[in-house]
């Protein structure tokens, strides 16, 4: 059976003051049926996607409270997985449309990370790591240990790594949703503020607010972007358990296995939507995924050679670094734009990899 | 397809102070796989149920850390519905497995709840509320509103109420997982100390530590209980919006789906583990599954048609009540416990009904 992806919507993304958790679900989910242009009662079964929305905003069971927008209360349940919730509600809900017990299923995340003061926020964040968490570190720390051991193997330069910040905020330039609308130059990039060492501010991708839905069905539908493969693969919660620390092994399976599935090679991959969490994440991405040799992501960036135009096109909507990372709508705001870019012709073949924590999860897809 | 419960297991419930979260998990799956006598290298995905593991733990990505568990490192995500969280992830694992891309999925759910304070575990488990929690009520005040309407509507008596309680803790003394094990009178149990007028102390289910697993399959096995018929639905997640708080709609429409795709009538039940997380709870459980007419739930408590030998027995665990509430674990404890049942050749036929806050998600199994 195909999934066809019937409509979509992802809102704007940054820090939306005026805006509560539930305004977020519901402009998401009202412009998602709208784009579908379908009777929302065609919806038997909705998939919410949220990290922390207790931490953040006091509210568990968003399932009922996501239903509750319909008049019909279509069965719902929430996935959590870290910040690859996002790619694992849409692959719940892709399993429940092939099991034949639904037909239309709506995937909506989305993320309040405003609500509380940025300390908070990182303490909430570095739930999703274990024993890492336990003693002391927080993301940026986790994946600067991944950027130290990747400079010192492949010597991945502090350009390199400020070459993906420099893109990303240039491709946000052109998407009117992105938090940030703002040029750096590479210098600016590699003297902002230090965070944790050799990681820099500028390296890091922002607290934001923001949702994303899409309604995936199993019905035929015509010139409608359908889902080719998915993958998802899962390796240890803390660094110190990983046999390798200069690649990330669930992408590597979980993009193997989509590759299988969509029948796909990564040289055949136009445009990929990827987890810049921080620049060293999508450096670890575009050699994870299959589009460069391993070691030579830094490079391949500083080259331009993942830029609009480039080889392989990386975070073109500004990725997780300019477009934002309201965490559970990544996952699926990453699909929005890759359905997006194909339903506008300018590509015909997308991928969009999640990660959840410091690599622990990977959820990948393939689109066209 | 049929789905074979083909192991399963719940840990002992209580005060477990000298386990963690990850213990508990640990010991479900364990005890789980070693029931289904099977290679755990056969388990090709997992769906872990907590409510609040973030706010009772600092622990997110669950699904990571059950994974790493194993060393083939299954995919797995985490399913969140506030108390019905146990029920949403046996569903999501049986959409799975009916989807063709999963054939045996390990399904575990647990809570560590004393990890806090009860005053700020109330706070957290309120958090499954909305506006309800926001002016300030917490669960038991929003099950102690529907049992005044009850009571007014239906002449449901304080000595019907405590039966409930009697019942279920006289159930858990042949249980020995069970957190009580404690015999109370009725009178016992109408004086307890007022918690929410008219719910008294026990009335209420406790805080509990606790985990369950089941492993389903897709493959053929024999001798082996089988997932008969699942139901799933939602409504209003706070009071004000519902329109008759009489019943639970939710539960009704679940039962219906459940009875519906196992081809059963409520009248063929013989043993159900209904949600009483509130005596009244139970009350309304019984009419809204259709084993009683609506209004005469407390009437036949009270007369034992629901005890051990009687009409249908329900709760025979001890339910949430004594046999206790560990809320990740709850729905999958009653199916586990419902299996071992029907292994030993007591029952052939039951159901578990599992529900997610003041009832805005329900979810029922039928096993056989």
């Amino acid at each position: 059976m195909q999934i066809t992806i019937a409509g979509h919507h992802t809102t704007k993304v940054g820090e939306l003051w005026e805006k509560g958790l539930a305004d977020l679900f519901q402009e998401a989910i009202g412009g998602s049926v709208k784009n579908a242009g379908i009777d929302s009662r065609q919806i038997d079964q909705v998939f919410v996607a949220s990290k922390a929305p207790g931490e953040f905003n006091n509210q568990l069971h968003l399932n009922a409270l996501v239903s509750q927008f319909f008049n019909h209360f279509p069965p719902s349940m929430r996935v959590e997985g870290a910040c690859a919730s996002g790619g694992l509600a849409l692959l719940a809900a892709e399993q429940a449309i092939l099991s034949g017990y639904c037909q239309t299923a709506l995937v909506v995340g989305a993320e309040k990370m405003t609500d509380t003061t940025a300390s908070n926020a990182t303490r909430i964040l570095a739930m999703a790591a274990n024993h890492d968490a336990e003693n002391g570190s927080t993301f940026p720390g986790l994946y600067a240990l991944l950027a130290q051991v990747h400079t010192e193997k492949f010597k991945t330069s502090r350009e390199m790594l400020s070459a993906v910040a420099v893109k990303n905020h240039t491709h946000a330039l052109e998407n009117p949703l992105a938090q940030f609308h703002r040029e750096f130059t590479l210098d600016q990039v590699s003297q902002s503020p230090l965070v944790a060492d050799p990681l820099r501010l500028l390296d890091c991708s922002p607290i934001s607010d923001g949702a994303s839905a899409v309604i995936l069905t199993g019905r035929k539908m015509k010139n409608k972007p359908k889902i080719l493969g998915f993958g998802h693969a899962q390796d240890a919660l803390d660094l110190a358990s990983r046999k390798d620390l200069t690649t990330l092994r669930a992408t590597v399976q979980a993009a193997q296995k989509s590759y299988q599935m969509a029948d796909v090679r990564p040289d055949q991959i136009q445009l990929a939507e990827v987890h810049d969490c921080f620049t060293i994440a999508e450096i670890l991405a575009i050699e994870d995924l299959g589009f460069f040799d391993k070691g030579m992501g830094g490079r391949a960036t500083l080259n331009h050679e993942t830029k609009l135009n480039g080889k392989v096109v990386i975070n073109l909507s500004g990725g997780l670094k300019a477009f934002g990372h309201p965490i559970g709508a990544t996952g699926i705001k990453q699909v929005v734009y890759l359905a997006q870019q194909i339903e506008d012709e300018r590509y015909k073949l997308g991928l969009a990899h999640n990660v959840g924590g410091s690599g622990a999860t990977a959820v990948v897809h393939v689109v066209g």
